[in-house]
């Protein structure tokens, strides 16, 4: 297996500066505010970018410990193959949140519904395009339990158990 | 800025050997078949994935060209910043499809509507869940323009800009 060296575009910051408290997923982040500093030399990439409703952000869960391949999430009480949740203690331990595009100042976007932590590492910014990434499916896996829908209903905040 | 390493979980095995003919996204790409081989070692991190009907794939553009800040896509004939579009030639090389999850034999996803190339190294698989990843979004920059959903109607299928 070949080793892949990624280098940060950017860095993410947020009100949010530890995992516990932090809200999952971009709903649930609804109306918290954020800036994403794009480093100097990748500004010429933001061309065009202002005109999008909503983006995809791909970062590092740099605060994650260690992956498991087992995770018990905050939204029941069963152990979960990783690849089957969104956990942070993932393989790569790759992040990506749809957040809401406010403007972009000279190499700083302001964004909300962040549900990403204060000093994050940024890997790459998309656009985020309903024919590319809007899917209703039906068949949603045991995210479809009422257990889950309920505690997603009263929004869901991190405790400590993905911090290191 | 720190260089971070990754390490591929797996593999992902495609009809399309090459850029030129490859189609655009998951949408453009329906039906065509693919298999994801996940390495031994992240087996168990599988568990409770086959419930999902469709699944994200994040992977490296293994045969992307050195990064480019500014692109013209297929889909119009202007110059973009390329963190507004979804092309391979990215700072970072990631790439990211909704595939569809067609069953699971073992430590090999088969999968369906598959934008991707043969050999492609896999870094990470998420459910795709409507609650966290579908928005309808009202403003989605030059992607909005007519030509754009023209060529998008018509089905678009790459040439070889993108190639090495």
């Amino acid at each position: 297996m070949t080793e892949i060296l990624l280098h940060p575009i950017g860095l993410i910051h947020s009100p949010y500066t530890e995992a516990k408290g932090t809200p999952l997923q971009a709903r649930a982040a609804k109306g918290s505010c954020g800036a994403v500093e794009v480093y100097e030399p990748f500004m010429a990439g933001l061309k065009d970018l202002e005109g999008f409703e909503r983006i995809w952000l791909l970062y590092r869960f740099h605060q994650a410990p260690t992956a498991k391949l087992i995770v018990t999430t905050l939204l029941d009480n069963q152990a979960r193959g990783v690849f089957a949740t969104r956990c942070p203690t993932r393989p790569n331990l790759i992040g990506m949140t749809p957040v809401k595009l406010i403007r972009i100042e000279g190499r700083v976007l302001h964004v909300e519904d962040i549900d990403i932590l204060e000093g994050t590492p940024l890997f790459d910014i998309k656009p985020y395009f309903p024919l590319f990434d809007s899917f209703q499916t039906s068949r949603n896996g045991w995210l479809d339990s009422p257990e889950v829908a309920n505690r997603l209903e009263k929004g869901v905040v991190m405790d400590d158990r993905f911090s290191r």
